[in-house]
């Protein structure tokens, strides 16, 4: 028997809810509504690890009972963290930033049971590396695809798919959540 | 506009099926029958050429004006080639020997269109590693995933996924297909 009720994962992501479902958590979603956009001076692993306290945290305090997982991605080359693009023209510069590189993904995960005293973060680093983009290749992909919501501006398990050449750690970590991690502090708490 | 026809995929598998949907590809399946479990003296990488280029080829030659995708994947642990497993027991042997280690998932593709001479064979390799699994794990995932119908006998895109460590390599070549590969060497045709 678990001792925890039922999960809540604090994120609005379709990605992450697909993927507790592969793994087979059952789970509510609430979203926190926190302002990712006031920046922060952190290195990138505190930063992400940051955003998932605030998200998980802000959920949790309402539901005390609960476990509650909070994450969030922030996609990171040269030192420069990028974010969700803004509009077309910001979605245009990341990915010909990013064309035929190699840059960072992270995701900071954070897990809060308040009743329990429960308050665990962690993250996981996965490089991805991209063949050349052609300006062509990004028109047609920010048109299609509207990558507004995803950090980096692609997501690799859409057509996007095609531009991955090679990756470096959890897959699953570049869509969102890195499963394996998270399955493991999940299990301690059974 | 593209030099070939509609593209033949020469594979049953579901998930290379799902993979060509996902990079936008029109493609009919046509299922080539050829026997995987006939044992043949080659490296890894060479095996899973020659199983694609046979599943193409016994395809091309019905269809010889389509551009015919073959692919083969096989895991590789310490010399040891593993293919789908036949049963239960030979399912909870490879996943305990693949346990807590690194294998490789090698997959080769094979493209024939006969009308033009086209015959190219490639392949791609993806390191994997697991966390320890426990026997319960196994036996969990064997009786409720079946995985019978898998080189390995996993899935990485599935419940599996819980306890995949890293990869080094394409993600989507462990599934069945190097996409960004495959991507590459059919823009070259079109």
């Amino acid at each position: 028997m678990q001792s925890f009720g039922q999960i809540i994962l604090a994120s609005e992501s379709p990605r992450r809810q697909e993927l507790l479902r592969q793994i087979g958590l059952d789970f509510a979603v609430k979203i926190s509504g926190i302002d990712e956009d006031i920046p922060i001076d952190l290195p990138p692993n505190q930063l992400a690890e940051h955003f998932a306290r605030e998200k998980a945290h802000t959920v949790a305090v309402d539901y005390p009972k609960q476990l509650v997982i909070g994450a969030d991605t922030i996609v990171v080359f040269d030192g420069q963290i990028l974010g969700k693009p803004k509009d077309n023209e910001h979605s245009y510069q990341m990915l010909s930033t990013l064309s035929g590189n190699t840059h960072q993904v992270i995701t900071g995960v954070a897990l809060q049971l308040r009743d329990k005293n429960l308050d665990e973060t962690f993250h996981a680093v996965t490089k991805v590396t991209f063949n050349t983009l052609s300006d062509s290749d990004i028109y047609y992909y920010i048109d299609t695809y509207n990558p507004f919501d995803k950090a980096g501006s692609y997501g690799i398990q859409d057509w996007f798919a095609v531009f991955v050449k090679h990756i470096d750690g959890c897959f699953y970590n570049v869509m969102g959540l890195p499963l394996a991690k998270l399955w493991e502090h999940i299990n301690k708490l059974r």
